[in-house]
C-alpha cells in the first residue's frame, strides 16, 4: 500500500481547529504547502521507509553512511525550500506559520519517521539560533540551516544526564577571542553524523568556567563540524546505536574535544543555556506530538487498506465487528491527536504573534501534545499490527516496523512521566493557575456533549485537589491526570468539528470518528480519575526492592 | 540482570488461587517442580534468550538450523522429563495435575520464549493424542513425543485460512491400508522444521474426499516427519518467515506431499478434527495466556532492577513518583495475570478429575487467560521499555526484546479479537448462561471491596444487556467486555490473596499489587463498560473505504 498524506483532514483543522486565516491572508500557499509536502512525502521519503529500515545507517571509522536513496530524496528537500518554510525572512525563509512547517513534519513523519528525524531537528535549531543567537552567529550560519544545506542537531544527553539534564560534564573554555573549545561526550545524538550534507551545526549544552552545578550553569554553544577555515573540527562520532527502531536515523555518541578541543560559539548568553534549550525543546516536543500523529496516519491506512482485502469466512475482515471498532478507534484517535497537536501548534503560533493567552495555552498544551500524541502513535501502531493478524508479525508487512519506529517518541525530548511531571509541577501553576484555567474555561464555554461536560468536571476535581495535595501526590497521578486532560482537549476539538460537517465520505469519516471519541474514548477517560487522585502513599507502600 | 522464576509467588497462588491441595496429595512434589523447573528455566534457558534473538533460526535447502546452545538445553529439557510432567502415566508421563506444566511453561516463557514455544506445542499435542487418538498411534508415537524426543507441532493455518480454519484445502485421501496421503500447504507452522530431535511429529487438518465445506468437514492427521520404517516423509519446510520478535522460533511454511503425497493416520474420527483440535487449541491458548504471564514477570524483574540502578538528579530513578507507579503497575498487572491464568488451568485440572462445574468454569475463563493474559504481556512489556528511558530503546539493553517477543501472543491461537468473539458468543450462553453467572456467583459471594462489587454489576449489566442484543451487537462491545471481566476476576482473586498476607518483603508486594490493582486498575476497567455497550450501529454508521 502506498502512503496518502491526509491533505483533506490538515486543511479541515487548519480551519476549525488552528484559525489559519488569523495567521495568513493568503489561503492559496496553505493549500500550496499541504499539496507540495504530500508529494514530497509520498514522492520521495515513503518509497525510502522500508530501505531505511532495513538497510540502517551505517558507521566506518567515525563516518555514517545513510540508506540507499536517502541524498537524493534531501536534495529534493533542500531544491525545494522546505527547510525555510517557517524561517525567517532575513534568513531567507518564507516567514510562513510554524502551523505549516507542522503539517509537512506531520507528511514526513507518517512517510518515513527514521528519515524526518533530520529536518526536525533542524527547525528546532532554526527556532533557537533566531531568538537566542548572535547577529555574526545568524549571519553566519542561519541562512544554510535554512536553505538545508547544513543540518542542526541538539546535544544535550550524556551518560550520565539523561532526564537529569543539570547532571551533564561537558566543559567549554574561553579561547579569549570569542570563541569556546568544548571537551566532553554526548550520546543520543540523533542526526550526529551523517553523509547528507557538508556540515552539520551542532548545537551543544556545555559547562563554563565557575559555573555552578545543576541547570542554572549551563550554557549552549554553535559548534560546527567543518570550521569557517574550511577546516575539520575537533569532533567525531565514536558509534551509532542499534535500536528497535528508526534505523534510518543515526543516533551517535559524539566526542567532543578529544585533541585541543572543538572550537563553538556562545548562543545567548553564558549560562543561559537552558532558555535556549528550551526554545529548541518546546518546538521539538511539539514535533515529536507529530511523529504519534504521522506514525498513526500510516498505521491506520495500511490496517484499513489490508482489512478490506483481507477476505475469511467470506468477507472482507473490515466486516466483522471488532475488526471494524479496531479501524474506527485507528481513525479516531489519529484524528483526534492531530486536532490536538495542531491546536497546540496554532496556539504556538499566534503567541509568536503576540496573542499572550495563546502562548499561555500553548505552554499548558505542550506536555499534552507531545505525552498523549505519542501514546497515541504505539496504540494506533499496535492496533494496526492486531488487524492485520499474523501478517502484521511478519517484517515485510510494514506493520510491526510502525510500532518499532513509534515506540521512541514517548521517551526522547523528554520522557511522557517528563512530560506529565511538567503538566503537574510547572503548566498546572503558571500565573497562579490562571493558564490551565483558562483553557478549561474555553472548554466550557463551547463543549456540549455530556459526557465531555463530565470529564471536564473530574479534570476541574482532579486540578483543584492537586493544588492543594503535596507534591509526591500530584507527580503520583500526573501520568493519568495528562492523558485524561489530552482526551478532554481532542474530544472538545472533535465535537467542534462535527457540528459543521457536511456530506460525502471525508465528513461521514470525522463524524463517526467524533461519534466514537465521544462515546467510547471520553468515558474511558474517566476510568482514569481515580488513578489520577490515587495519591503517593499507595505507590510507596512497598519498598522497591519487593516489587523484584 | 538474571532472570529468577518466581516461586514465591508461584507458589503462593497454587496455595490460595488453585488449592493445589486438592489436585495433588504430595506437596512435596509441587516444591520440587518450581525449583527444579526454575533451574532450568533460569540456568539453560535464559542465557539463551538473547542468543535466539540475535542469531535467529536460520532456514537453508528445507533444512533448520537453531540458535547456537539450543540443542544442548533441549537435552537437558528432555533428560529431565520436563516433558512428560502432566502427560498420562502409560506413556512414560508423571501424571501430574497440568496447573504443573503450567508452572513450569510460564518459568520458560519468561526465560526464553522463542525457545518455550517448542514444548508448549508438545504439550498440546499430547493431549490432543491421549485424548482422541488410536491405540495404535498412542503406542507408537505419545512416548516419545512424552519423553521430548520427538517435539510436535500444530499445523492449522493456511493462506486463505487464517481465522477461517474452516477455508483449508489441505486433502487427505485413503491409501486403503488405515493411512492417508495429505497434499497441501500450511503456514505459520512453529518449530514446524529444526535440528533439536531425530523426529517431528505434525499434527494436520486437512480434508477427506466428499467432506462438506466449513469446519464440520476437517479431519486431524498426525504426519511424522520420519515415518516408521526409518524414510523421510514427503513433507518439507519451504521457507521461514522474518517477523518481528521470538527470532529463535523457526515459523515455518510446510509443504506436504510435493511428491506422491505425505503418509498420515487418522486423530480421532474421520470429520472428526475440530473436537481433537479444540483439545489442543484449549490448551495451547491458556499456555498462549501464561506467554503474557511469563514476558510480565521478566519485564517487571528488568525494569525495576534498572530503575533501581540508574540515578538521575541524586537518587535512583525508581525513587520518582512516576517510575514508581510503572513499577507497582507492572508488578499489580503480573500478579493479577497470574492469578488469572493459574486460575484458570486449576479449573481445567479440575473439570478433568471430573468436576463439572470448574470445567465449565474452565470454558469461560479460556478466552479470557489467553486474551487478557497477552495482552497484559505487550502492556507491561512497552511499559519495561519507558521505565528504562533512551537505553530501553537500545537492542542491547533487553527491554525491546521483550516487547517483540509479547506482540505476537494476541494474535496467534486464535487472535484475541476471536476470543472476545467466543466469550460473547459462545461462553456467555454455555448452558443457558449459566456456567458464565456460576463465575459471577463466585464472585459475589466472596468479594467486598466496592470498587470490585461496582465491577461486577457492570459486567452482569452488560452481560443482561448482550443477552437481549443482536449478535452484532455483542460483538461490537465483546473486546472491552472481555478486558471488564478479565480485570473483575483477576482483582477478585488478588483481593483474597490479599486477606491472608504474612509480614515481609513478599507479602508487602502482594499487599500493595492488590491496592493498586483495586484502586487504580479496576476503576480504569469500569470506564471500558460504555465502549462494551456502544453497539454495532456506531461501527458501521461509516463505510470502511472513509476510513483510509
Amino acid at each position: 500500500m502506498s502512503f496518502k498524506c491526509p491533505v483533506t483532514d490538515q486543511r479541515f483543522v487548519l480551519d476549525h481547529v488552528v484559525g489559519i486565516g488569523d495567521l495568513t491572508n493568503d489561503l492559496e500557499i496553505v493549500d500550496a504547502v499541504l499539496e507540495g509536502a504530500a508529494a514530497l512525502a509520498e514522492g520521495e521519503f515513503a518509497p525510502l521507509n522500508r530501505v531505511g529500515d532495513e538497510q540502517p545507517s551505517r558507521w566506518n571509522e567515525g563516518e555514517v553512511t545513510t540508506p540507499p536513496g536517502f541524498k537524493g530524496a534531501w536534495r529534493s528537500f533542500v531544491e525545494g525550500g522546505w527547510m525555510g518554510l517557517s524561517a525567517p525572512e532575513y534568513a531567507g525563509g518564507q516567514g510562513l506559520p510554524l502551523i505549516l512547517s507542522a503539517a509537512l513534519m506531520e507528511d514526513l513523519n507518517g512517510a518515513n519517521l527514521g528519515f524526518a528525524l533530520c529536518p526536525m531537528l533542524s527547525f528546532a535549531g532554526i527556532e533557537a539560533l533566531d531568538r537566542h543567537g548572535s547577529d555574526e552567529l545568524k549571519r553566519d550560519y542561519l541562512p544554510k540551516i535554512v536553505s538545508g544545506e547544513w543540518p542542526a542537531t541538539m546535544n544535550l544527553t550524556e551518560p550520565q544526564a539523561g532526564s537529569d539534564v543539570g547532571a551533564l560534564k561537558t566543559r567549554a573554555e574561553p579561547n579569549g577571542d570569542g570563541s569556546w573549545r568544548l571537551k566532553g561526550t554526548k550520546i543520543f545524538i540523533t542526526y550526529g553524523e551523517h553523509d547528507l550534507s557538508e556540515n552539520i551545526i551542532h548545537l551543544v549544552l556545555a559547562r563554563t568556567p565557575g559555573a555552578p552545578g545543576g541547570t542554572s550553569g549551563i550554557s549552549l554553544f554553535l559548534v560546527p563540524k567543518i570550521l569557517p577555515d574550511g577546516t575539520r573540527n575537533d569532533l567525531r562520532c565514536v558509534s551509532i546505536e542499534h535500536k528497535l527502531g528508526i534505523h534510518a536515523s543515526p543516533t551517535c555518541v559524539l566526542s567532543f574535544g578529544d585533541d585541543d578541543g572543538a572550537i563553538g560559539w556562545l548562543v545567548g548568553p553564558e549560562m543561559g543555556g537552558m532558555r535556549a534549550m528550551f526554545t529548541m525543546m518546546n518546538n521539538a516536543r511539539l514535533n515529536v506530538g507529530l511523529q504519534g500523529v504521522g506514525i498513526a496516519e500510516a498505521a491506520t491506512q495500511r490496517a484499513v487498506a489490508y482489512a478490506q482485502e483481507r477476505r475469511q469466512g467470506g468477507k472482507a475482515i473490515s466486516d466483522y465487528p471488532d475488526v471494524r471498532r479496531m479501524l474506527l478507534r485507528m481513525r479516531a484517535l489519529t484524528s483526534g491527536a492531530r486536532s490536538l497537536v495542531y491546536y497546540a501548534f496554532g496556539q504556538a503560533d499566534r503567541g509568536h504573534r503576540g496573542d499572550e493567552g495563546a502562548a499561555l495555552r500553548a505552554d499548558v498544551l505542550t506536555p499534552l501534545a507531545k505525552a498523549w500524541g505519542t501514546d497515541v502513535g504505539c496504540d494506533i501502531a499496535s492496533l494496526g499490527i492486531q488487524v492485520h493478524g499474523g501478517m502484521g508479525f511478519i517484517e515485510e508487512t510494514g506493520a510491526a516496523q510502525h510500532l518499532r519506529d513509534a515506540r521512541i517518541a514517548p521517551i526522547y525530548e523528554g520522557t511522557n512521566g517528563i512530560q506529565a511531571a511538567d503538566l503537574v509541577g510547572r503548566k498546572l501553576g503558571l500565573i497562579g493557575g490562571a493558564a490551565f484555567d483558562l483553557l478549561l474555561a474555553d472548554i466550557r464555554a463551547e463543549a456540549a456533549d455530556p459526557r465531555l461536560i463530565a470529564l471536564v468536571d473530574a479534570v476541574e476535581i482532579a486540578a483543584t485537589t492537586f493544588r492543594q495535595s503535596p507534591s509526591e501526590d500530584r507527580l503520583a497521578g500526573s501520568y493519568p491526570f495528562l492523558t485524561m486532560c489530552s482526551i478532554l482537549v481532542a474530544g472538545w476539538l472533535l465535537e467542534r468539528q462535527a457540528n459543521i460537517l457536511g456530506d460525502g465520505a471525508f465528513h461521514d469519516a470525522k463524524r463517526a470518528s467524533a461519534d466514537y471519541f465521544l462515546s467510547v474514548i471520553v468515558p474511558e477517560a474517566l476510568g482514569l480519575a481515580a488513578g489520577a487522585q490515587s495519591g503517593a502513599s499507595l505507590l510507596y507502600s512497598v519498598a522497591v526492592e519487593a516489587l523484584a
